[in-house]
């Protein structure tokens, strides 16, 4: 009864997603995060987004037959927006077919970076001091590298730089970091100038690296982070720092070396130095960048929740211990405030939601949710703590999104359910919970205050199926999703009325967060042009399942859209272009965060929120 | 037959000078660097400059019977511009007699310096976070601090800031410097914010501890330079840092060193701690400010002789080993070339030369003479390598000015010597050998080309005395200046024909300078209002008889003035206002280093300078 997923590796990337039968190998890669490139729209007249399916190729649909080669098909090329996956699939997706990495995920609509890296090497090859030209080795250095300005240079830079000159024949390359001298090399290194963009989680942790000349990608990576062996969430870990300045500076060293495990790995990909690392941007939440930098975040879990820094610290990457150019500095990408991170100014950046027309949302739902709404004109974000129902957490057989976990459930007239790989299911994850949530709500089995009805009081059209999985337990009603008899842990999968619970209460924190932020924005569902969900959890969920449930706003399917890992393509940004690194700042800045805690209105509209309603959209 | 100087010390600094019978202290204290107020202009009317004479106190004048208390002459109290040396003495100067220490020795004229320095301590007590008030610790504390921008923030100082604010009830200090936070303490540590100005010569190192908040001088102490041990001049050392990096390491290390336990002394004297002293300035030339900085100086002593750096290095105290406040930098007082360093623009910026209407120029005699020529309008530089011989090198009895040196010559019928302190005379220093030589000349023992006369040639009026001091030695003339049987070494001092042609090298080299000055500038001796004489060499030069020798210009002696240590007066200016310190950038970029030996005219007038020949204005 339980319908398996298909396993879908993109290549070279390795990255996995789980798909149903019957999506094409576009969206199954734009979950993967893959951005594909689309000039046609999906309409199978181009080509540009010719892929490789070296494994389980699907029969070529009548597009592919009229615009690849027979040669190509013959080899396994398929078009991504034609080709469904139909078996476990290996796609190795070529640059040719890629958007510029420099665009994000955003259905072809990208967004364009102009490449303006804040470090460059340049080499110059100077002229020599004569008896008419006697300027000393620094000022005849600085004036050599137009838009260099007379900064302060640092000590070890200048201490090298008399016999640097004199051993290379007065050539050497200058480090320079926003209009100032930061280092010096011998001869000409100038060749590459390298930058990698973290977007650091507090579960995994992701790296870009970036030609920042050309702003070309040379590959990704991806760890575990490994601060997670002192607690899965952020306020464990801060738990942990409170402790003793030891503590801290473990979790600081674990995770300096998650990235310098994935900086060796992306170097060795590309065959480059990690001596040409010259620039590092990291974009997380604001617990993360507390623990990169070795900055004291207990305070970001003590009211009022105050961040240390906000922005303006730019240490040199060997301070925290990270390998790359000796003169290579790391810069975070700015919070808002203790619980909207620089994650979520990376994805304001790369949805360019700052600079919107229209009132865009953008939603990324964790254990800790971001909203941020608005336009241009105005911008407020609010954290919401949604809770790990959405992770599996808290819920009678809950689990994280791994193999054996139901991420799929549908009630045509029985239950269908997808599991994560080949096992028999064990659990069930955030998004199954989501359908089966949305599911028994659309057959009356759950009503709008969130009960589970007796069977006395279920729908007559209830299909019989369904009806026979209606149980009682403890004097509350309970909903037998998947008996023991077909699970693989030797206990059924069943949902009771506090799982239901759970639901209700991470779906109204969300639900409440985005409708503070229309309240203060003055603006209905009506008024907003488009939702965007970010990050990892929000690129899996069924939008009309998370709608039908009030986790979302009731509005059209077609307004709600994935924008992948925009916190990464921010990061990846502002590493790219000091100007966008700037509208970083600025974001950072002028966007208002909303305090729910101090929201007089938070618990009436809370409250409003735990009820399920029926969607007028739907 | 030899006239005993006398021996004056200054407290509480405890400096030293040689003095003749019957200057007057306000002259000797002048010599000594102490600068003493002299509001009536040394008429003895107004008693300001009241002295204390501890040991051997002269006869009182009738001006101070008539100005100081009865009581005040019992105990020894004098005015400085009335009593006169006549035994070795103890003068203590105390605050009331002292000119503000932001005036620099000058004919009581005085330069004011604003008090605006680049550091400072301030304590904030910051309003703390409430829900209503979410910004980060960073953010409260720069918005707290008018003045100070958003530059990125040390991550040390970030690191401590949650803990420090809430430790100390959000009362902290913030180091503040340029504009930008540099440091963060705890509680309020405002009270005290010290500087310390260094003079870096060669052989001596003086340093001035200074209350930034007042600009009030709290002591002054000196090292010999502890590099002396590898070498005594510049080329010397260089020599031994260019062999490897340990040499290079070993003088930065003495002369840090040197530092350290002049900064030790002074604290202990002022009852103030080391990590009060915020800021630190240093002059020195620029061999000596590149040894500081650990900046190989090997090409200072390679054609074409250019600096590895100018200005625009600016390390913290501790990264060149300073014991300092953590967050104390060190900035070095900028040189114009090699051998024009910063000391030579702390004395312009003390002299207010680059400010002048009328065309002045500064002369600071060493091995490495420097000489600045011109007005606001346009400053000439250039160096003259006089060579050691006023060093008393190169000569054959020739000695430092020392216990036993000849440092003061006259000959009204046969020859009078001053020597320093109690001992028989050993052997000649560079004022007594300008002197001797002037005094040959005037009595015509010395011809204008600079030969010693043979007995038959001698002039007619030549006292016997002096008519029998000159011998012939391997056919050459020789002057018996003392025999060996009134001499502490067992020989004579005697003045050979090659110790006068060294006289004449090096003020040859000199006067060649100022002669390259001159017509640089496109004026004559009438057109300069002032010579400035800097240094401690030129502070004990008798001027009548440098000009006689034609070491300095033809002009009245009224117009050669004495002007200290201009260079520890003008970094002490850079270190008490910023303003001082843009100055001197200013001056060291627009002053023009004139290259002697690019210059076509240069032997030219070298050979025409070896000349003697007597001085019109005598």
């Amino acid at each position: 009864m339980s319908e398996r997923t298909l396993k879908v590796v993109f290549q070279p990337e390795g990255r996995t997603v789980q798909e149903q039968p019957g999506v094409t190998i576009f969206e199954a890669a734009q979950r993967a995060g893959i951005a594909i490139s689309s000039p046609c729209g999906g309409q199978g007249k181009c080509g540009k987004c010719k892929v490789h399916v070296s494994k389980n190729p699907p029969e070529p649909t009548p597009s592919e037959i009229e615009v690849l080669s027979e040669e190509d098909i013959r080899k396994g090329w398929r078009m991504a927006c034609q080709a469904r996956v139909a078996a476990d699939m290996v796609v190795d997706v070529p640059l040719s077919a890629r958007t510029s990495e420099q665009k994000i995920l955003s259905d072809g609509v990208g967004v364009a970076v102009s490449v303006d890296p804040s470090v460059a090497r340049r080499f110059v090859r100077l002229s020599k001091p004569t008896v008419e030209d006697l300027r000393c080795d620094l000022d005849r250095l600085i004036e050599a590298l137009p838009g260099v300005g007379r900064h302060p240079a640092p000590l070890n830079v200048v201490r090298r730089l008399p016999g640097l000159l004199r051993q290379n024949d007065f050539g050497v390359t200058a480090v320079v970091s926003n209009g100032a001298l930061v280092g010096l090399e011998p001869g000409d290194a100038s060749a590459r100038c390298l930058g990698v963009a973290f977007d650091i989680g507090t579960t995994t942790i992701v790296g870009v690296l970036l030609d920042l000349a050309t702003g070309a990608d040379l590959g990704v990576a991806a760890r575990t982070n490994p601060q997670i062996a002192h607690g899965d969430d952020v306020v464990s870990r801060i738990q942990f720092a409170s402790m003793c300045a030891e503590n801290l500076a473990e979790l600081q060293s674990r995770v300096a070396g998650a990235l310098n495990e994935i900086m060796t790995e992306l170097c060795a990909k590309a065959s480059v130095a990690a001596g040409d690392i010259c620039r590092i941007v990291a974009a997380g939440n604001t617990t993360m960048e507390h623990l990169l930098l070795g900055i004291d975040p207990t305070y970001l879990a003590q009211a009022p929740y105050v961040a240390a820094v906000r922005s303006g610290v730019s240490p040199r990457a060997a301070e925290i211990g990270l390998m790359a150019n000796e003169f290579a500095r790391i810069a975070l990408v700015p919070n808002i405030a203790g619980f909207v991170g620089g994650d979520t100014v990376a994805g304001i950046l790369a949805t360019d939601l700052h600079k919107s027309g229209a009132i865009r949302m953008l939603i990324d739902i964790g254990t800790n949710g971001e909203i941020v709404a608005g336009s241009r004109d105005r911008l407020v974000a609010c954290s919401c703590a949604a809770g790990p129902a959405f992770e599996g957490m808290r819920i009678s057989r809950g689990m994280r999104a791994m193999e054996g976990a139901i991420e799929r459930v549908l009630m045509p007239r029985d239950v269908e359910v997808g599991v994560i790989g080949r096992s028999r299911p064990t659990g069930i994850c955030g998004t199954g919970l989501i359908d089966a949530v949305a599911e028994l709500l659309r057959w009356g089995i759950v009503d709008e205050t969130g009960r589970i009805q007796e069977q006395g009081d279920l729908p007559q059209n209830l299909p019989e199926p369904l009806r026979r999985r209606v149980i009682e337990c403890e004097s509350a009603g309970e909903f037998v999703l998947v008996p023991a008899s077909e699970c693989g842990g030797g206990h059924g999968i069943h949902l009771t009325q506090k799982d239901i619970r759970e639901v209700q209460l991470a779906k109204a924190a969300v639900f409440t967060g985005i409708q503070v932020c229309k309240k203060t924005l003055g603006v209905s569902d009506e008024d907003i042009e488009e939702v965007m969900l970010a990050g990892a959890f929000g690129n899996y969920i069924r939008r009309e399942m998370a709608r039908r449930i009030g986790l979302l706003p009731d509005m059209p399917i077609s307004k709600i859209r994935f924008v992948g890992n925009s916190a990464g393509a921010g990061a990846k940004m502002a590493l790219a272009s000091r100007s966008r690194m700037r509208e970083a700042e600025e974001i950072s800045l002028k966007t208002e965060y909303l305090e729910l805690a101090a929201n007089m209105e938070f618990q009436e509209i809370f409250a409003d929120s735990l009820f399920f309603a029926t969607p007028k959209s739907e």
